[in-house]
């Protein structure tokens, strides 16, 4: 195909991009604003022998067109569908599994350095990562490890100001005064006049090559962040001109070692909408493609989301208590943190993709007397561990952690489903951990935490809806470490902790229709756990089923275990996420498949008689 | 005092630092870099008003002399004595609590933070941080954070080229380049003449401030990496001139905003082996006061460290399978694979402060047909829980995570204790997770790991010697997920994981000199447990003691009493760190105090008959 097509090829791709999110829903401007990317990127480069990695991977919805998955599109994100991120098990020009942020660089430099080993020195290795992954550190550890290595990688810089959210920091600030200054423009142009600019033909990398070192040793010195870390610096070009794309992505191809390449994108590109609202049409779920406006059905009926609950709660309590501050690392719209930003901008802060630092940044406002509520999805949290061990909970210090997304996630999948915190964070000494049924519990539990003398406190709770039309009650605190009985039963007790108790209650109602009494304990508090309640649990039932929103393994379960061994004869039956990556898919489906939906309830019941 | 004593006292506490630890061990070469810092910290800034945050901190020991801690000094790192890091309920002068490293730019603007919404323009914040340290994510994610904060905080950069290893990387590279610059010396030079250089009395900040923006404009632009991020760039100073330290920290204190002061100082500085060889004598263990060479007993007849048992066998395994690279996070050294890195250089890798990084590295490797062997501490790999889940598990790339001093370390402390990795590893699918119970068998599952078809592997080995006088063997492969009957006994069996085998060895056979015969089994895999030998054990025993070196909750003993819930009527009781952190202390002292050793478990089998 000549490259004078590419344009016609990047309208096309857009428009079925479009029209098919329209009803199948997914990750939409991010997708937009790669379109140009991914053609040139499959132009230049003889994939799936070149490896490209797509940092995080939502952006990556044209490469997967591109690359045999044209017909399967509509499936995307759908239970037996293509994944919205990239898969090794999916294609094998998915170079690289994603979904996190900040990996790819780390894993092109682990390919260009195995190419190296195996004597491969055609092979190219490609990393394309947006501005806001780029604030995450891990992707400054791999470029500092890159920029000394000498291995043939190529790292694309998507900069379009954005990550879900507005791009935030140093970093931010700092792409956009390269993108606006003349001094880096006039080397753009002065590159382009040099190697045919727009019309001619390219004079090959030699020259390329020489002018910028020439325009090293003088202008730039070490003057770039990236040529201060040892890589060299190409760029800024605009992202959405598939011919120079083409072009450059050529000339790079033929210098070695490490390179960067800065390109201008916007976010939404071609739908006027998205251009105009990239933080709304992220992921904007079902539009009109002739207007682009969303589609929503009426909502007014329903309640309302957790996060919504957690984003108008903070804001009550910060009111009263002038402790209180908010932290999010990059994802305000995502935990509603964005609702106290605009109404208390200078108590709540976006840290940038960053859980690391926005755990021990919350450490150190709790060391000089804030009570900071870090709000982190349980799957980001992973990225945070020791810091939730090192700065708060051996400093016991009153950092309220919480836990957005814990447990199943739906359509993201396996790299975002919430299954592992309470397993991971239970054994850490010194916090507290507590998961709330509805709404009005979770109220109640973000009331406690931010009591004086609380300590470290995690409170985990789902995506999605919460339960009841009217989500404010007035608030109460809760004893730490104590469940409730909910329905008093007879030989089988289900202990549930969190929102999964719903579906045990709608368990115990079917049995109850059937004029069978089971008995049902809403834990609230994985650690400590309540083993006055546990004791008597266990002296009244012969066995007992537990459920939770997470790994069966070391998790809520477990803890019961543990708890009433030695003291309990009967059976103890764990339901919950079991040992094995759960797929992307619709929440109701999966927890079905992994046995802890109601009827998975009932029939484990049923199997104890 | 007035500044001019102020050599003389550096030379007084250097003098105290390096006849206290030739006799009480403890990280010499760090604290003696930083000797002037300290000094010159505390008689400009008012502590503990004002905050000083020592990253990873194990070079405070002169902080910790002056505020207070000086006829204590000898008790550090000992059972009930000060620690050897920065600990927040042993001084308020010790702001922060630290331990792993790249923490501090975040605790301090935490702190910075908080200071300014409660309203205190005064309180200054300073993070002292190493250049190795530098290279960690945290540390990037909090320059990104907090160069756009305006928060009134003071990074200063303790530049000496050295973490515990030689620090690597880009940055450091960097760093040489501008201390070595020309440019960035003639404004150091420039600077400190107008400002009245060595002699004359300072003309106060406004001046330093209108120079340096004068010179911020023209010669440097955002030419710096730090000034890139938002941050004002000061340096380099020589981190030794106490009185040139005194006049600059006393200029920066009055100017608002994010600083960052790069100071370049000698690990060692003082001590002529220390600064020679700064590597060795980063924690040197005793040695002679007047000739400073180490003091080593006759350890001819030892076992070999578990770590060299390591840095050998990947030799050994990598002469024969071309496939094995070896990584590792800035602990050369301390894990031995500066072995590899002698032999073998294009095979092993050292790639900074940087776990988050190593573990995609590694994972990238894998999925280009490599089997990389991944060493990290246990407690460190904390910091790439997510990598391990979301690049290595859920791809089942073949990853050999090894995790050298797992378990209790004594004298490090809690930060450092490896408790978790067993509890949190558990969880995640696709892991094959094993501990030996010496050597041989640490070689054995080695050999394993790296065999076809073995995916994502991790191997747990505790800090100090093995156990046999020759620790070479002639290395087999395992079954993966089978354990192995050690002793058969009667009643009681224990249940064990790794090297406390060793512990309850020793308590079996104190029953069998009374004539008791207790069982003892070795599972050597927590994932895959031997589910088949827990049967046979379940049915053969009354009851059973499970004994691990790592946190009791999630761990080993709580993977038993899943598997074993309701086929096994007996008591199970584990034992392991129970849910405290642990203090510093010897290992044994602290093994009995957490109930492990043989002493506790042989009263443990006690109370079952």
């Amino acid at each position: 195909m000549p490259i004078s097509d590419l344009s016609e090829l990047a309208n096309e791709l857009r428009k079925y991009i479009v029209d098919t999110l329209a009803t199948h829903p997914g990750h939409l401007a991010s997708s937009l604003g790669t379109v140009e990317l991914c053609i040139a990127l499959h132009y230049v480069f003889n994939t799936p022998d070149d490896k490209i990695i797509f940092d995080v991977g939502h952006q990556a919805y044209a490469h997967k067109i591109l690359t045999g998955r044209r017909d399967l599109f509509p499936t995307i994100r759908t239970y037996g569908g293509i994944s919205g991120f990239p898969k090794m098990d999916e294609s094998e020009y998915d170079a690289f599994g994603t979904g996190h942020s900040s990996t790819s660089i780390s894993a092109a430099l682990g390919m260009a350095t195995a190419s190296k080993l195996q004597g491969n020195t055609q092979r190219q290795h490609i990393a394309v990562i947006g501005d806001g992954s780029m604030t995450g550190g891990e992707a400054f550890e791999a470029l500092n490890n890159a920029g000394v290595s000498k291995a043939n990688m190529l790292v694309i810089l998507n900069d379009n100001g954005i990550s879900i959210d507005k791009a935030v920091g140093g970093l931010s600030n700092y792409l956009v005064d390269i993108t606006a200054s003349p001094k880096y423009n006039k080397i753009k142009e002065h590159v382009w006049r040099k190697t045919g600019g727009d019309s001619g033909p390219t004079r090959g990398h030699n020259f390329i090559s020489k002018t910028l070192s020439a325009f090293k040793s003088s202008l730039l010195a070490s003057a770039n962040l990236f040529e201060s870390l040892g890589f060299r610096y190409f760029g800024p070009v605009d992202g959405h001109d598939v011919a120079r794309l083409v072009e450059i992505l050529s000339q790079l191809k033929n210098i070695g070692g490490p390179k960067l390449l800065h390109i201008v994108t916007t976010k939404g590109k071609g739908m006027a909408e998205a251009e105009r609202n990239p933080i709304t049409y992220h992921a904007p779920g079902r539009y009109d493609v002739e207007t682009g406006l969303q589609l929503k059905g009426d909502t007014s009926h329903q309640p309302l989301k957790y996060q919504d609950v957690f984003g108008y709660t903070i804001i009550e309590l910060a009111e009263k208590n002038p402790k209180i501050v908010g932290i999010t690392p990059a994802m305000p719209t995502g935990c509603s943190l964005n609702m106290m930003m605009e109404r208390m901008p200078d108590r709540a802060f976006d840290v940038g993709i960053a859980e690391q630092h926005a755990v021990t940044f919350a450490a150190g406002l709790a060391a000089q007397g804030m009570t900071p509520f870090c709000n982190i999805y349980s799957s980001f949290m992973q990225r945070a561990y020791d810091q939730v061990i090192h700065d708060v909970a051996l400093q016991k210090l009153p950092v309220v952690l919480c836990l957005d997304r814990a447990g199943l996630v739906g359509e993201d999948g396996p790299t975002h489903h919430g299954a592992f915190d309470l397993a991971a964070l239970r054994p850490i000494p010194n916090l507290t951990i507590c998961a709330p049924m509805d709404e009005h519990e979770l109220r109640n539990m973000m009331f406690t935490s931010q009591l004086d003398g609380m300590g470290p406190f995690v409170i985990r709770y789902p995506r999605g809806l919460s339960v009841h039309p009217d989500w404010r009650n007035d608030m109460q605190p809760l004893a730490v470490g104590k469940g409730r009985c909910l329905t008093e039963g007879v030989s089988v007790a289900i202990l549930t902790i969190g929102h999964v108790g719903n579906e045990a209650a709608k368990a115990v109602a079917l049995f109850a229709e059937k004029g069978r009494r089971v008995g049902h304990y809403d834990m609230r508090f994985v650690k400590p756990l309540d083993v006055e309640l546990l004791n008597e649990v266990a002296s009244r039932y012969d066995n007992i089923v537990t459920v939770e929103d997470g790994c069966i393994q070391g998790g809520f379960g477990s803890a019961v275990m543990e708890t009433l061994q030695g003291k309990f004869s009967g059976r103890i039956v764990s339901l919950g996420i079991p040992d094995y990556f759960v797929k992307h898919g619709s929440v109701p489906l999966l927890m079905s498949h992994c046995g802890y939906d109601a009827d998975s309830i009932v029939k484990t019941v049923d199997s104890l008689y």
